[in-house]
């Protein structure tokens, strides 16, 4: 899967949504937790479900983390069960890594080669070389944090511009066409800027849904040259229903948001 | 333990190190390989054999998960074994994270509750909010990216000062005594820098050892005041014997710059 295909898959579908997998345990229907693994079975449910809606699926660390050996277990259950069936979806890690070299080389080894995911998030903080290691595989992209959608976006990645930097600066680096960036949909007046800067970048547009950013809005600022999105949605999307109709009205949210999306 | 605690170890045992088990199955002594568990065999050893000559111990995960659920495995087994036999021991988790609030919760979870380490490293390039849980911890500590040792340091964190200005803006978050912060060793000439805006905060410093940090020089610019601070070696002291002699090979290393310690 390269980002060729997946913006066709975006065109062809008429979807830029990427479904966020922050399963937590104690969120899921009740009636699931009767199952073997119910955060895979809940998971599983949910793709299948909704794969031919949704362009790219993401899977948060964090929720699986907080359940040790078992949420790991269930992590690499989803990412390998999604690869499968359907290698047409973009699969992106929500890992938020980067390290020194040595060590961003086993981050990459875990994500890229063992799950085989398409993509991770990285935090630029650390600069080049400590992403350099992602950027060393073909048809796999390193996300870069650009402008997140929390409060402290403010904090240090909007003074003196330096996501404009981290753009600007990582674009020299080599393999750079393999590089994303995350754009928070609550920032989205930055996404004009943004788009000016790097026409051709997979942008990764959280922050719609549960954290209130507007939807059309981000659309219309970020995809009038080419399609080259993707909007995340998890919470709104996974927790739509909480009993045994969960599905469709995951399902629901879904329609809502790909009906008001403008090609 | 808190870091009240961990100063007067440092002062009690003479020595600032931190042992870096940044342990690849790859690289350990062949005659571990038939253990159940030679990762963690080889953890438990190195400090059974060191704990009296170090103040902390710092696990890098990155080098579990690129061995996926047995690589979790190990990782929970070496922090249980540490907590349960040398709970003087200050333990942190290099795991680089920090994500949006709910999201951060979970990795507070995971390393805090679950684990129970008593500090893990956080990138602060999403700001307060993402570090904010982590802080609400009583005893636990968050220990934010500064400079780091790579060369990439000089990408973002030189520019502008940011590394200054992730310092005195997380000193003014709440529970800012629970933040301590990574300085390079490889950047020793920007401690005295950073001890005159933060005197009492604990400085965790990597890049001495195999990434060749200068150690008396790290110690002159950054204990005048205090005794807070704690120099991270991993690959040089882990990895200096490779056959069945590798505690004492470790030991000696150890025992090196423990020599070379001003206090």
């Amino acid at each position: 899967m390269n980002l060729n295909q997946l913006e066709k898959n975006i065109i062809s579908k008429r979807t830029f949504l990427c479904l966020g997998l922050d399963t937590d345990i104690n969120k899921i229907p009740k009636h699931l937790l009767s199952h073997e693994d119910p955060v895979f079975q809940f998971n599983k449910s949910l793709v299948d479900k909704l794969f031919n809606k949704i362009a790219a699926v993401k899977i948060n660390t964090a929720f699986y983390e907080a359940r040790g050996i078992d949420g790991w277990n269930s992590l690499e259950k989803t990412i390998k069960y999604i690869r499968d069936n359907y290698p047409n979806l973009f699969t992106i890690a929500d890992a938020k890594r980067a390290d020194i070299g040595n060590t961003s080389k086993m981050y990459a080894k875990a994500f890229f080669e063992n799950m085989q995911f398409h993509s991770i998030t990285l935090s630029p903080y650390m600069g080049c070389d400590s992403v350099t290691e992602f950027l060393s595989y073909e048809n796999k992209y390193a996300i870069l944090l650009a402008i997140t959608s929390n409060d402290g976006a403010s904090d240090f990645q909007l003074k003196n511009e330096l996501y404009l930097k981290v753009i600007s600066e990582s674009q020299k680096w080599d393999n750079s066409d393999r590089i994303m960036y995350v754009v928070g949909a609550t920032k989205s007046d930055y996404l004009l800027k943004i788009r000016n800067l790097t026409t051709q970048s997979f942008l990764l547009i959280p922050g719609v849904g549960s954290q209130g950013g507007d939807f059309e809005n981000v659309i219309l600022n970020s995809t009038q040259k080419n399609k080259r999105i993707l909007i995340n949605i998890s919470r709104a999307i996974i927790y739509a229903g909480s009993d045994e109709n969960y599905l469709d009205s995951a399902e629901k949210v879904v329609d809502h948001y790909n009906s008001r999306t403008l090609f």
